[in-house]
This record gives structure tokens, C-alpha cells and sequence, in this order.
């Protein structure tokens, strides 16, 4: 039994535009006790890479990272997003770290072997240092992680920050009771893509799998739950995935084991 | 008298080429005790900038950064180049951290008032944060250090790397015994441009003055020997302009008080 430590992921979306994320790192600000969070950017890095004549490939919903996109998402997860949100958290009193895995030697991966889809630059994590983001956290330090991680001779690999966020929440379980949150748009995982109101308070390990054979949870929302749920059985105490806004007023979906 | 810590400045031309970079921190590894690594960047800023379709505007030889430029520089100094040394120097097996000055609140700076220029979002050093720079080297952490410094509600503001190693140099002087490297292209301040073999080997404040009369030091080289001697009157104990080659291996241009 640790200290209570929040681990907040939130997605492009909120932290791309300057309204939304104003809002959120006031809320975030506001949040007690040891926090960490993790944030994405691939709306940025989209906008960026056209703006610099570069496609942008996405297979199942991942990003495949050339040598380009990878310079890409390295200016605008590790530098623009990144440092913007810390700028923005040290203005609202939070003693914040801007870090990517191969800050303090991270969060380290392994290049994915190019099998049926060749993902190019991206790293599957391998070991996160739960020992170094424990000894920020508990010298009032606050987190702030981009979604790179540290390949070793393979220099820095893109990560989702979904799995960033969940690889984060178990290496800390250990030590801590870990809150994790999934924050995006909607107010959590939807019985109704079209029904704001339809969120599904508790999801068990058993419905997922139903409402996945119904096609009522699909896309995007599976790996993000797969993420959920393989943290909730390495102990991390609590998974929601909830809304923005709200991650802080309680809502959203409690994942149970 | 503190314990001995080297501050290495490398500009620009060094870091943003590979061959020449990996030859850079294989000597900055080696440099033996607690370090702090300062880069630039601006070259690779002009060409990303250029490649969306922006004009890189110099005056005095510091770049004009309005509000697109800023976008451009944290994605190029706070990204790019210091997340590739920091990945650099972990497959060295140095302990790095990059970091702006937003970081921990490491480097605070006022946006430049406009004057006869509108420099935009530039900042002048207005403190450093020396106790945490040295709770990380005492914890055996290499900071490296990106030319963005923290303008509090003005955000990140662009600050000239040089600055930023005098600066730093200046506020650790007190608890540690610092030399401060410049490395550049050449190797040390030349008594004459077109003769590589004539480095001043020792530079006093009153042979600057008379060497800038006679317009044998000028340009770019003015605005870093002024943060040289100030350093130097500072009570940083060595500063010394040198090539990224040979700063290691002792050579260059001492500057004296």
C-alpha cells in the first residue's frame, strides 16, 4: 500500500487547442497529491508534417513514422506540445518536468519488427524507471511525458501515449496506489456512439468482450480499453476513462478487473 | 570553493550535423565530473522554418521570433536537437536530462522590451534556478540545456545560447568551481580570420577593447566575449573559446579578467 499517485493521459484534441487546454491544466493544477501526465499531439504532428508537404500514414489508427515523421514528432511531442503544457503548468504554480523516454533514461523500447505493417520509427516499451519518475514525485516534481520513448542504438521511437500512460501506471503500482485516468472528448466509453448520455458507469473484462463481438465498442476505444484493462490486472488500483472536463469531478467509465 | 564543474556551450553548425555531433559527444562524454551542456540550434531553426514557408529574419546577429518563429524554435531546440543529444548521450552512458528554461522553472527571463528593434519573443536572463541545476548534478545528472527560457505569463521566450551558458555559469559560480567552454568552428579567438594557427592563447578585457577598435575581433564574436568577461568578473573561475574538437584537450583562448 502506497501514497495515492494520479496519472492523467490526455489526448491531442485538448492539449492542440489553446482554449481546451487552458481548461484542463486548470483542472489539472487542482488535482491533489503526486500527479504525473501524459499527453498526445498527433493532430499537431498531422498539421505539421502538411505544412512541411509530408503525408500522413496511419494504420490502425497508429502513425507510421518515417526518418521524417520522426524528426516530426519529435519537434511537436517532445518540443511544441511538450513544453507549451509546461510553460502553461508552471504558470498555474506546478513545479512541472518536460521529459520523453530518453530523459533520465525513461521509458526504454524496442524498435517493432516490421511484420505485416513496417510502423517505421516506433517503439514498444520495454521497461519504464519507476524508481527515477518515484524520486521526482517525491520531490514535488510533476511528470510531464511525451509520447517518445528510448530505443537504445535506435535513438528515440514514437509511442502511443495510451500504452505510455498504462506502461507508466504499472511500473509505479508497486509503490504507489495509481489512479489512471484516460481523458478525451467524449464522457467515456459510449453504450451509444450517438448518445452523450449513454456512458457505461463500470465495464468488466466480460462485457468489453461482448460489447466488442456487438461492434459497440470498436475503433480507436479497443486499444485504448486493452491498455485499461492490462493495467487494472497489474495492480494499478483504478482505470477511468472519462472526459476532459470531468476527470477531476469523478463520471466517466470505471474499468473493473 | 566548490567542486569543479564544466558548462560546455556548443553552437549551431556542431550539433545539427551527425558526424560532427557524434564526434562532440563522444568528447563531452569523456570530460570527466559534473557537466551542464548548452546548445544552439539556429541553423537547423532557419531550415525548418524555411520549409514552411517562413523568412528567418537576423538583426545584430539574433533572430527575430514572432509568434509562428517561437512555434519553430520550441519544436527545433526544445525537440529536435535536445531530445537527439539527450538520446545521444544515454547511448554514451551519460545520464542526460534535457531541458528549457520552462523546466522546473530553471531560467526565468523577461520578454524583451521593443526597442529601435521588435526582437518578439525573446527573453533576457532574469534568474537561474541554481539550486535545482546542482541538486541534478549532485545526482549525477548531465543537464542539457535548449536556448528557450520561462517569460512566467509570456510563456517560453527565445534566448540566445551563449547567454544562456554565462548565465548559468555565473549563478553556479558560488557553490562550484566552473569552467565555462565556448566551443565553436574555430579553435579560439583568431588574431586574424584567414589564419586558423592565429588563436590568441590569453584574452584580457583591455586587449579586447583595443582588438575591437582595430576591428580584428567583430561580428558574433563581440556579443560572446562580452558574456565571457562577464562571467569571468562574475566569479566563474575559467572561460575558455575553443573548437568542439579540442575543448577537451586544452587550447583556445583564455579569457582573462
Amino acid at each position: 500500500m502506497g501514497k495515492a499517485l494520479s496519472i492523467i493521459k490526455v489526448g491531442g484534441k485538448i492539449v492542440e487547442e489553446e482554449a481546451t487546454l487552458s481548461r484542463f491544466l486548470d483542472d489539472f493544477a487542482a488535482v491533489a497529491g503526486p500527479k504525473i501526465l501524459v499527453h498526445g499531439g498527433g493532430r499537431s504532428a498531422t498539421r505539421v508534417a502538411e505544412a512541411l508537404g509530408m503525408e500522413s500514414r496511419m494504420v490502425n489508427g497508429r502513425r507510421v513514422t518515417d526518418a521524417g515523421m520522426l524528426k516530426v514528432v519529435t519537434m511537436v511531442y517532445g518540443g511544441l506540445v511538450n513544453k507549451n503544457i509546461v510553460a502553461g503548468l508552471q504558470n498555474r504554480g506546478i513545479l512541472s518536468l518536460g521529459l520523453t523516454g530518453a530523459d533520465l533514461g525513461l521509458i526504454r523500447s524496442r524498435k517493432r519488427p516490421a511484420a505485416e505493417v513496417d510502423y517505421g520509427f516506433v517503439g514498444d516499451v520495454e521497461s519504464v524507471n519507476a524508481p527515477a519518475l518515484s524520486s521526482l514525485l517525491e520531490g514535488g516534481v510533476v511528470p510531464v511525458l511525451a509520447p517518445l520513448t528510448f530505443g537504445g542504438p535506435a535513438g528515440l521511437l514514437n509511442t502511443n501515449a495510451d500504452t505510455i500512460a498504462g506502461e507508466a501506471a504499472k511500473a509505479l503500482a508497486a509503490a504507489w496506489d495509481v489512479s489512471l485516468y484516460y481523458c478525451f472528448e467524449k464522457g467515456g466509453v459510449l453504450r451509444d456512439e450517438a448518445d452523450e448520455g449513454s456512458v457505461i458507469p463500470v465495464l468488466s473484462r466480460r462485457d468489453f468482450e461482448a460489447y466488442k463481438a456487438e461492434g459497440v465498442i470498436q475503433g480507436g476505444m479497443i486499444p485504448k480499453l486493452e491498455n485499461a484493462f492490462e493495467a487494472v490486472s497489474s495492480g494499478v488500483k483504478r482505470v477511468v476513462i472519462t472526459s476532459a472536463s470531468a476527470f477531476s469531478k469523478g463520471g466517466g467509465t470505471l474499468v473493473s478487473g
